[in-house]
């Protein structure tokens, strides 16, 4: 991963020269889009894009997507998914002869997300094993903090704290997960008091579309811990910041000068993700 | 062509490196368009992708597709325009100083599909001269089979059979056409009976679309002649079934896995047809 | 400029090579977003392709351009920014650590529009010093009119004619500009006897949608100034009749054969302004 890194910035590279990766959304993630395409295009490859994907099946009025992909996989070595349907990946690498990266299926996965979360996490702090990680904000929908609770549990020693409102908390199936890998957990409702233990920060955004109606929950929710000036004077100095962006006013802008506030780079990190990850899947090493 | 289809593998070519392609689409046509992109790219050459161009239109509230083109010509070697309207493409080429595909216009021609369509008989058959052809479903409307038929009037000793619903039967100016040409045709209801004769069965969508509000007429239509197993047991083993996708279910899934469903190598041909027009048109060879 | 322009014909060029530009447009304008496209890969670099940042900020409900562009400049080497706010581009530069170029911004600036007329004036006439130049059209709602204004002004010995209905007429702060400069300007109500003493006519469309429901006042002020063969008749030979694109018939088609309608060569001008501006902005000379 670091020579990928490091690599990126010697440019250019023809390493994936004369392959070609086709981004087929099925719903709009420019984040995620032009973060393959720029980890693609920095590895000398080419893209075909597809920003609205939902045209195949429009125009076709229902055009299964195992079809669809049998025909993107004729024009492309390489195919990135992002599907609003909850195992549409797995569907589209059974069918496909070439490689499908699921860049988030739904409520399901976002595999690279969590990747890239660790990686983060790995290069900032210097291990994962024995960190103290508080996961703050909405806990019961972000697809995020949910894997990446799942992959910290393969580290030794570690320990979780779980920050959120009422209405959003962490769902018993992590919980039950963490208990059966032997992994240290708690609730608490006092930030502060926690970020003065932590290792890292990991807030998220609540999301408002969650709330149909009742616009004074979400308010009520969103307002409750905000990551600020207050946070960092308690974190430790080794600690960071994380968020996987978009982020309202969740963390404020005073601490975005800090050098603990690490989401922009974290966001840099999924393009190395992607790069090392599209290395791996074309040329095999 | 096959030259062009063996090199296609043999990566990276910069026979067209240095050219531009410029994707001028008024209406989504994702599969067509990537087959495009993905054809210059595979040659070297680059794209400028345009998904929707009614942008250009809307921004003007009425600019020409004359001046549109006139613009677009003075940043690309070679456009690919999709357009809504019968007979833009010979006005868009009557303009440009530069090679104009046309993609699609409207109800008029989509001739690289015709193009792709008789590749994929001559590859897959051996030969066009002598074929038996079956076109089914809607012959009324689909553009494709109406631009088949006529390609394949110019081939010797053909014989095409005229298989759809009564709602959407083909028009008498294409009958009329193969008569002069001295083509046999023939009309018939009776799907298996054809099938058992036939070198090749085209399998078009019936359009819903078409039918307005009478989804009763459209359903009784897109019922009528669909291409399944028991259709599989009677076609010649060196017979093939074509489609021009997408497709819904008027060629169900048990069929995908024989070797004479020819339909996704169809589809993968039209990437050949389209290095070759490309190759053509920019260095003339 | 010129050695650009030469340049570009001697293709393909390299030397932006591994070299990554990201087009952020928050409002379409295909026009310029495929000038911006056409002229990084002429000079070999690569593009990040987005038609339409919104994205962005509906997938946050509310993510601040600032974060937009901290993510974004981790993907390219620079960004091209289209922004429906005034000082949009302004707020994207002193957030970035890349080169931010304004493609416009709302009601704002579009400066390399006005890079590019002002370039087509010198090639076309050979000099700005001491030209006589009409405005025609929308001059209170024309962006393009009035930086060209702004930068005629720059020149010695010009003389700027304003011609336009009187509900569209050129604002105070421009006239006091151009007065304090000691730039000549009158306006008139006669493009005829104006067109007879210019080196250049610049039309503009009169914008419909800033008449609203108005369309009767509408209609009076497109119909008013039109440039046809007869004021091809009264203009000096050396003169041009320029325009921004795209148009509707404030310039009739019977003048788009003359040599002197310069408009095409205009736009096509936008493409080595813009090759020029990358250049010189990525590497520095």
């Amino acid at each position: 991963m670091e020579a990928v890194e490091r690599d990126s910035r010697r440019k250019p590279s023809r390493l994936l020269e004369g392959y070609l990766m086709a981004t087929l959304f099925y719903e709009p993630s420019t984040r995620t889009r032009l973060s393959f395409e720029c980890a693609m295009r920095r590895l000398g490859g080419e893209v075909l894009t597809t920003e609205n994907a939902r045209e195949f099946s429009s125009a076709a009025k229902g055009e299964t997507l195992e079809d669809t992909i049998r025909t993107v996989e004729g024009y492309s070595d390489i195919i990135v998914l992002r599907h609003f349907e909850s195992g549409s990946a797995r569907r589209a690498a059974e069918t496909a002869n070439i490689p499908v990266i699921n860049a988030g299926d739904g409520p399901g996965q976002h595999p690279t997300q969590a990747l890239l979360d660790v990686y983060t996490i790995k290069r900032e702090i210097g291990t994962l094993d024995g960190i103290k990680l508080a996961l703050v904000g909405d806990l019961a929908n972000g697809r995020t903090v949910r894997s990446l609770a799942y992959l910290i549990a393969k580290y030794q020693n570690t320990k979780i704290y779980f920050v959120s409102p009422d209405v959003v908390k962490m769902k018993d199936d992590i919980k039950d997960y963490l208990d059966s890998q032997g992994v240290e957990w708690e609730e608490s409702s006092d930030l502060l008091e926690v970020a003065s233990k932590c290792d890292v920060i990991y807030q998220t955004r609540i999301q408002k579309e969650r709330f149909g109606e009742r616009i004074d929950l979400y308010e009520a929710a969103r307002g409750k811990y905000i990551v600020d000036k207050k946070v960092l004077d308690v974190l430790p100095k080794h600690g960071i910041i994380m968020h996987p962006l978009p982020r309202l006013d969740e963390i404020k802008k005073e601490v975005d000068g800090d050098p603990r506030a690490a989401y922009f780079r974290q966001a840099k990190n999924g393009l190395y993700i992607r790069m090392a990850l599209l290395k791996l899947l074309l040329v095999g090493h």
